[in-house]
């Protein structure tokens, strides 16, 4: 693979982490990846609401734009919901936008039978539970197990997190008869070995996966001119109306 | 039913067809219902693209909040694909929020054995379809069946319009075997009448859908205190964490 | 909405509680509506069993027939198993005929991501789940859940079978995450208030759902011309064909 | 196998061709099957429609009641829609209770990939659609095709009845790719070879598979014991109740 | 039903037991029914792992065609996993051939709601669950569970077995509400009777109903000419071919 | 990624275009990969039948366990139907094993709304089918059009082949709504950019996407250790079982 530059977005307004993320995932990128993490300018610091995702929407595409401008091959945008995807795989030129959700189920779908999600909140599961059978896996979902816990507090005590943690694997395994655990949020971040260790299946970090899931289609769209199609879900809108109505999108926002 | 106030809102950047649409819906409306119709002060002027909703987010969401603020007892989020219906349940206090979409095709569901959707372009399936799965109707379903016109040319050339519909409302009920026709675009509407005259069966204009079931809504409100559950799906995000994040829904652009 | 008059039919041979209920069901009617409670003549009390229900059939279309001729806008057959509602839809001629299960489903599935159903004994959920694939909403199903007691049971130990209710809608929302409750049996009128208040979550009554979704068609019907499909699944039989072997539906125990 | 006695139930009031029936079917039957055909006394010629079932329904209980009386070993509900299999199966005490329309569903997944269903008139498709959800085999179902008419002209002109089965059986084949053809109408009886020997698949003549199936369950009842289940969908209603109600079934128009 | 020539070939290379299962079936068989057993030569004593069944193909398809060679009317592949059943199907000329999973699952069906499948290993179940679907039953499965047993281990600690049987077959239908038991291993036979006299509902023995299966499915063939369809599915490959490739089935293994 | 050693296995006994399919995928690996093209020794020249690929068997596992001893890291089971992946998952101790179906489906499901794929002849359908069920994306299916033509003839009259592959391409994207074309056999290779060109949809080459499929597993087992998991479906058998029963997979055939 040629050198590819990937932008790895955290879908919220919080950037503290973004070092420690960087560090984490360049353990893990190819040789030709150059990676760099951004997070939104403002809003909300987690996105366990639809609404707080509802109004991250703007933000998350300005920056899948604004990657496209800055020359950047894939984004990720990163949030276990894989907040906008489609609109921004629909609106983007030639960038391949990719999401965590979406690469660790279709990536679990293969190493075993069924799959379980390991979640902060009962909260999530309708929205998650939707975007499993939007990416037309629902058969392959053995069960949404929920630890309790806020996006961010897993970091906070992390012992408490991974005894939970491993409360609800082994639920999930034992009595859903999952055979390969997803951490259903990229905020679960840096746990997967200690638990893969411990319970020997598969334990999906999610950022892990997007980022590798991300590396695969453009390496497909370099070698096979696969990408995207545009027919259907992501046709783009054509130019002279979005000029005509003042929304072009890589005028929306651009530094 | 005590006297009611319902914002009719036009997901888009257009409003030239306000007052005929609320003259058009006062044809149906209660006589304890007040009714008002806006539309948004900017970004697109139809929805046919993800991007377009995505960008209209912050402004429907907005202006269902303004709606709170102002009073109203409901507000219809009218464009056929329900945008942003959701995250705005989950983020008001009290206002109902409705669609038409969820609307046509829960009476539609009852209204016959199964239906089928004329849309515009073949582009809005993948989307409406996920949204029939959304609200549980998957097996209620015949068929989509599309003009091949976009939004805006409906009222152009109406009898060209009225054309190609009855040429897809009878595919649908002979070739699919439709009971019940919806018009998938809340700007089919005034169409229903004569086609429902012409095929002898019922033709869901999804305007008047959408308001006669936020009246029924209402009216259960009222009467029975039955309104969105706050488990899961529209569980109300804490108003403290958003005051913090500066993302208080009701300063969101409030007048 | 012009005077209606709705027959509210007890599908059961039983018309001690008829007063009670007509009084329970005025608190909630339009008022518009005239209400009236009737019951069939002879056969079961209760219809737990599909052989009760089945020789309850005749009983009900006649009653359905009967309300038509009496002129009657509506009838509402009450009992949450729906019985010979399509038989009723389809023969007869005008009146609009609903019944509560259906009725609570639709309106269960607009408030809340999915719903559970509380019924009275194990034996009831194998025709029930039926009903509900039958109404195109298995997807919004989360479970039934039994109280272990028979229909004439419920009034009988009021306090008792609170308890049983509320242990069972717990089990619903913590285990299966029901967002939204159903009680399962028109005879479990009257509790849904407590329960709504302890639990937080709507609790349907599924003879008030029954009662306000007819009048919402009602409206539907007078104002859009929205009414059952005559194609399909409710074609009517020829008259002259009934009339040829003696089953005319207005002559079958007109009173 | 012991001597058994076999009632075929013609779920309608008409006779005429009871005895060509029996021949035919003799030709089928096993040597140890005692066979007799009867109808219903009164009701209707045919069961398209639902409410013709709906009033068949006392007669064909009445019918299955009577038979167990005189000492049958089994009855077949004779219609292809299966009117009124479950609650008979529910109040009978021993005798076995079949209908074509499962007989020939569970042997056609057996034969083939998937199978197609030629019915009459497009009406009978939804509640035959339903049967086959009921029965658990809607993947196995490749398509129904009608022939477009009535039950009573089948054998008006049999030379064009035939040209419409070919028309649509070829159409079920190359189109639709069915492997299996089941004639949805116990009155098109008698043609299943002619067309079998024409497609080179196996053409389910109904009443032929509702009789064997009826042996082969008879056998497994002598020879293991086995027959419905009385717990939850066959569980019988009380004889206490039943006679206290004045509903007991064999008091229900024994002879 | 003439005299019928029918192989039980247990799918495995273990003998012991050939003599105790051809008695065991004598006690069920047809009068017109002889029967023989015979098992593989080499190769896996048991079939729990997919791995075991593939390289027991060679076997059981060479056992097939030798059986067909031999004037057998019927073979039935005894394992509960009916491994190589449509090949089997697709590659024989005439001979009916059948398995237990498939019988058991389209009885059991029949018998009630719902059914669970009671296993050894949790290891088994999603391969089983693959054959639900493949038979279109997936929707009258109520569950799979487990005893935590191997295959060879049923008959050496009956007491334990049992004991075991029975705890899962009560969670089974108080828990899962099955109406109908199926023992899911050949393996489990001779202990249906006991477990069926004390759960009162059907305990299907699934080497007894593979072997009615098959008396049923001659009948059918015989009859009335039903039998495997050629198209698509069971479609046989050319002769032609084969002699060429020099994979001619009946070269292969011949005695 | 280091090196890695990847068998390409034509799961056929045919190895003429073995040179040709090694060049043609040099194209597309990466620089790391060293891929070697082998065949089986003898059996069927192609896998259109059901029993071809059962006698395929031995020799598809043989060749895996003899890539897995001669060091290689994955080996790809090349025929679209995947025969015997799961086996070889399940008994292979190390090696990454991999089909071009699988790999092509989920990439498919990743590239667009819904895929159609292009198959030979209608035979392959069923099988096919229950394999796309079987890796859950059955909802993703548009759907299966056939050429007509056998794998021997592709290549034959590539003109031809050409001009229908075209005309179902055509009509899977104009009718059944496909917004992604698989070519539905492996040695469809060589046509995609063509097709691709034409249709500017993505049609999936299955060799091609089946080799980096592969490559892309390699590096996630050696950055993350995520391979198959080994509970259930993948769940190992015992060694010493299997050398008491002389079926040790190494013993296998090894050269």
């Amino acid at each position: 693979m040629g050198k590819k530059r990937i932008l790895f977005l955290k879908a919220v307004a919080y950037s503290d982490l973004n070092p420690t993320i960087r560090s984490y995932l360049c353990q893990y990128k190819d040789n030709n990846t150059e990676l760099e993490v951004r997070s939104l300018d403002t809003g909300p610091k987690h996105l366990e609401y639809q609404y707080y995702q509802a109004i991250a929407g703007n933000g998350i595409l300005k920056e899948v734009l604004r990657a496209e401008k800055d020359g950047f091959d894939a984004v990720i945008i990163s949030c276990f919901d894989d907040p906008f995807l489609y609109p921004a795989r629909e609106i983007s030129r030639n960038i391949v936008v990719t999401a965590p959700g979406e690469a660790s189920m279709h990536l679990a779908a293969v190493l075993g039978n069924q799959f379980s999600v390991i979640v902060g909140r009962d909260k999530w599961i309708p929205q998650m539970k939707e975007n499993v059978h939007r990416y037309g896996l629902l058969s392959k979902l053995a069960s949404f197990r929920s630890l309790g816990m806020g996006v961010l507090e897993f970091h906070e005590n992390e012992e408490e997190t991974v005894r939970r943690m491993k409360r609800e694997i082994r639920a999930a395994i034992e009595t859903d008869r999952a055979e390969v655990i997803i951490l259903g949020c990229s905020m679960q971040f840096g746990f997967y070995e200690e638990l893969q260790k411990e319970f020997h299946v598969p334990v999906i970090d999610s950022m892990v996966a997007g980022l590798k899931h991300t590396e695969y289609l453009l390496e497909m769209k370099e070698k096979a001119g696969w990408s995207f199609s545009r027919r259907g879900l992501y046709e783009r809108p054509p130019e002279d109306e979005m000029k005509e109505w003042k929304i072009e999108p890589y005028g929306l926002g651009t530094p």
